[in-house]
Formats: C-alpha cells, structure tokens, sequence
C-alpha cells in the first residue's frame, strides 16, 4: 500500500517537534515537501516558514538546529511528529520549548 | 499585557495533546473558541472536527476521552500544548497514539 502524505490547500504539513531525549513538545513548525525531503536526507529539520514563504533550515541563523532522531506520521497522514535533538534552545525568545506560557480563560476572552 | 489567541482563517488552532504521564505525543487536533472554552470549563477536550465541521467532545462516542492536566500556548500565540490523560485509546484505529507509522522517503515521493 503506498502511503501518501496529505498536504493542506497551500502544500504544507504541520510538523511537531518532541525533544528525542527528554520528551519535551519543542515547536509546532510547517514543512512543504521540499522541506521534508531536505530533513529527511541532511537529517536536521527544515521547515517553510508561512510569513517569509520560503525554507527555513532551522538554526541556519541561530545555530540552534535540530538533529532528527526519528520521523513519525499520524493515521490521517496529515501530520509529522519529529523527534530531534536541539543543538541550543528552540524558541526565537531563548526558551528551550516555545511552549513556556500556561493557557488561561483570559487568553480567550 | 493581554495575551491574545491567533486563530487561522477559518477560526482555528492546532492544539497537540501529549500524554501528561508518559510524554508520548497522542494527536493533532483543531480547536475553535468554543471549543477551548468547553475544554477550560469541562476540564475534558474538546475539539473541532474540520471534517464533519462541528464541536468534538474527545471520546463522546467511543469513551476514550482525554482529561486535561495543563493547557499551555506558544510563543507566537498560535498553537496550544494540551498534557492529558487519555481514558482509552486516542486513535481511532485502537492505537494508543495516532503516531505508529514511521515517515519514510517513499511517502514523499
């Protein structure tokens, strides 16, 4: 059966990043597949990024890249999970997960 | 300073749910307003199903529900980190987590 990977109206896959080490949820980013062929044979995680609509080899800039332990994909084939390991925090704020404030009622009022 | 939620166009946010306990990655799912604010008041998620476009209680039909343990939002506002505790199953095809498929180069190509 060949598996066919479900891309959204605009060619994007969202992609989430798990710390492959400590089980941390890092980022959600989005991959075209460009950018899934690019991480899947230099083995670090690309993304496209959606506001400067182009690749975005994570850490080009930073240097904060992310070596890819595993790739998996969800039932609907609509979704990566991808566990890396971070060579420096994730997050554009230092962070180490972007995800370090708690939702609150507040948040959707 | 107001946090403020970036919903899609259509009204969306993606919101990962990871197994409080384990720290396995379960899902993908979509939230609406309505729907995050069922899941902050129910303490139980409830999604927004894109495909039969109406308000999903997690588990509503098939029991397998998913009880909140902390909600937590990205730096960019626009993703939520959902920690749960699944009652059942999360997948539909009786997987513990719909991630049981490894990508490989041929679903890409």
């Amino acid at each position: 059966m060949v598996k066919k990977l479900k891309l959204d109206d605009n060619g994007l896959i969202p992609a989430i990043v798990q710390d492959a080490v400590s089980g941390q949820v890092l980022r959600l980013g989005y991959m075209n597949k460009e950018s899934l062929e690019l991480t899947l044979s230099s083995g670090e995680v690309w993304f496209y990024s959606r506001s400067r609509k182009q690749l975005w080899h994570k850490g080009a800039t930073s240097g904060n890249r992310l070596v890819v332990s595993e790739l998996w994909l969800d039932c609907d084939r609509d979704t990566v999970l991808v566990k890396a390991q971070p060579t420096g925090p994730v997050c554009h704020t230092g962070q180490r997960s972007c995800f370090f404030q708690r939702l609150t009622k507040e948040d959707i009022s």
